[in-house]
């Protein structure tokens, strides 16, 4: 609850834009983990950077926190209020702004969804294709560095965000990047705010890199005798090109999930899903390729989609994944992790990963993006059974350590939030500190998104 | 001169590879451009990351700056001591240290050049595809962000570093990145670096991306009726595809120098030397279509080079092409300028920057990396004529006025060293202070490469 002056002063600045209401702090409470916070003290609702600036201005004069909020898809509770403050929703700053087609640049404002801009775009001939699955907001896409199926072939938000407005700590305004595909002019502010997860600002505007929409597309998927199989494959396909747009593994609890969710009847094995995106002369020899490689690996059943329908079946069934796991077990919450490694330590990780899941008691099917070493066990736990959530945490923070070893990362793309929070110093050493002490000098009084990915919080 | 007891532990450290020798000192008081500056005190040759990390502790300990130096080819005087210090020259730190081909990685120390590294990679079917021309050293290539012919297809050294090892002032090391592809673990630390040019700490080992030798490579050179028909051809290819692996643009007055020095016959023309890098049936449909958007834009004399020597003639002459300019004026020195704006302001850019050389009295030819919207004028200036430098810094100064004004960046590749300090302002607005908050938190003594990039410089 804030005390007056401050709730009046933000009234002040907002009118009926902010809320206290009961059920609108408890929605911005909520996440799709099982990671929990306290409700916010209020939700804020702006409508352009000048309010955000003035927030940030407000959030300084009254010492209260910033959070903000997109479209409340994040994995490690980043969007939380952890001791109070305000959440920011971007609900009203959702419009795309902008469209360079001859640059390949769009203007967008935080709130907009991928799948909304996909829309705005369809007429284009361009297309964004950053898709982490859910339908998130770009600015929390930017903010978590997301990636998703399609980074393989076109990158993570790294790549594909060339400049950013952000409002800091105190209300000041910056712009960053240019709408030039480059520059040394520098350092790269985008970058240092593309992943800081709301702790050194709140971006208000995007400006977004837009690629081509294929002209031919093709969609395979083939069963593999083996996990191993599967995930060589992979790997040799990563090292003699062609790279596909998209090539996602599935294991066989993955496969009898979807075929039950999505009314599918892929055999019970190990699958990959792969898309090649292209040229049509070029694509035809891509797929010659791959379908070669993929019988070396033992794959039987490599069915090519080449209609729209077929494909859009196949990938609406992989982007239901999550949802088909947890409904098959029903009353089930999922602790989702993601780790990544190189390439090369992928068969060892995944074979690992899967021997510690399958001793440990919990269901925990595994599915990734294998293309760029990225992968996910989605564990299964009864919320009724205090025991089986120790279970998946402790299962989780051995895969982290597990990629770790292997040379790898606590998170491929879910971000830090503060769920890996105690694996920042494992992975980073001393350069953790040297987040801290960018984030001191950016935010000196932590009233951006406290408690996450820093050393030193609460 | 550095005063005892900091001369003397500075031996203590390094023995006789510290350096007061008159001719050495000189040596590493030169540079690429008309940027000048004093003598260092001392040029110091570690040998590894732990006497790197000493000589940052004794710059601490004495209050003596560091400056970086690779191979001494920077443009905008980033490796010259602007009032003393030692310089840290990284000959002696100059090995490939490891590499994963299944990872498509290197390790390297920041000392090797980008040639000598593809020299070592020649048989692994792989290579480091960022090319500045130079022969400069990856250290300096990723403090510089630097990227060259390639960078429209492949990137720059912002996309093809994916860790690091710094030492920081006062002699901590950290770790950026991983050997995963990919990662959202808190601020991206690597990106940070890349681009520094040495004010936050020295490299001194680099985790670069490697990509995988072309199949097939086809490169062409085509004459145009004007220069806005060959920039207009460039603006059209990359929006409609297929990206070419270099796309470089000379204006007649290149084209003239090149013929001259590189005993060639191209048409007095603005040219498009294009490369497509692929597999063969790719590359054929790839030919095809640039053939026919050049046909529609007036090129004449399109004539491909299949073989490896006419392709190897062609971009030596390119490549050549500062030297060749140089050449062209006796006695001449060079202000290269370095602008970079958006793809759709090209034409603009590139026509407004002729019209103003042309009525400065100066020769400037005009070339570049046009598929990133990237080009350069080599103004020419007489060193007995100091009108002339002057006349060329303002020349330069409106060019990148000019870029400002049309979206761009006051530098796609060269940097900021101390010669574009001057416009950083104009270009980043508060965002510059937010560089130098970040640059006080990480060397708040300012000893790491002083009096370049951030604000409040002397």
């Amino acid at each position: 609850m804030l005390p007056d002056p401050a709730l009046s002063s933000l009234r002040a600045l907002l009118g009926d834009r902010v809320s206290v209401a009961g059920a609108v702090l408890a929605e911005h409470a909520q996440s799709e983990s099982l990671v929990t916070g306290g409700p916010p003290d209020a939700v804020a609702f702006p409508r352009s950077t000048a309010e955000v600036a003035a927030l940030a201005e407000w959030s300084t004069t009254h010492r209260v926190p910033l959070i903000g909020w997109g479209a409340g898809t994040s994995l490690e509770g980043h969007a939380l209020a952890l001791a109070g403050g305000v959440v920011v929703d971007f609900r009203d700053m959702a419009a795309m702004l902008e469209i360079r087609p001859e640059d390949r640049l769009v203007r967008v404002q935080p709130g907009i969804t991928r799948e909304a801009l996909n829309q705005e775009l369809r007429t284009t001939g361009l297309m964004f294709p950053v898709d982490p699955g859910a339908n998130a907001s770009l600015g929390g896409m930017a903010a978590t560095r997301a990636s998703g199926t399609t980074a393989v072939r076109y990158g993570t938000m790294r790549d594909n965000v060339q400049g950013l407005t952000v409002v800091l700590a105190g209300g000041r305004v910056i712009r960053t990047g240019t709408a030039a595909p480059k520059s040394s002019a520098g350092y790269d502010l985008t970058a240092l705010f593309v992943g800081s997860e709301g702790t050194l600002g709140l971006i208000t505007e995007l400006t977004l890199t837009l690629h081509g929409q294929p002209e031919a597309v093709m969609t395979a998927v083939a069963a593999f005798p083996s996990v191993a199989a599967a995930v060589d494959c992979v790997i040799a396909t990563m090292q003699m090109g062609p790279t596909p747009a998209r090539i996602e593994f599935l294991d066989e609890a993955t496969v009898a999930a979807c075929n039950a969710f999505s009314h599918l009847t892929l055999p019970l094995a190990p699958q990959l899903l792969v898309e090649f995106h292209g040229h049509p002369a070029g694509l035809a020899e891509d797929v010659s390729r791959f379908r070669a490689l993929a019988a070396e690996f033992g794959a039987s059943g490599l069915d090519w989609a080449e209609k729209q329908e077929d494909r859009t079946r196949l990938w609406a069934a992989r982007h239901s994944a999550y949802r088909a796991i947890l409904a098959s077990q029903p009353g089930a919450k999922a602790v989702v992790t993601d780790t990544c490694v190189p390439i090369s330590a992928l068969a060892e990780a995944v074979e690992e990963t899967r021997t510690d899941i399958a001793g440990s008691g919990i269901p925990g099917p595994i599915l990734g993006h294998v293309g760029d070493g990225n992968f996910h066990a989605i564990l299964l736990v009864d919320p009724s059974k205090p025991e089986e959530a120790a279970i998946a945490k402790s299962l989780a923070h051995r895969m982290a350590e597990r990629s770790l070893r292997l040379g790898g990362t606590i998170t491929g793309e879910h971000g830090v939030g503060f769920g890996k929070l105690p694996l920042m110093a494992a992975e980073h050493g001393e350069g953790w500190q040297v987040m801290g002490a960018v984030k001191a000098a950016l935010d000196p009084l932590n009233l951006m998104n406290p408690g996450k990915l820093v050393p030193g919080q609460p």
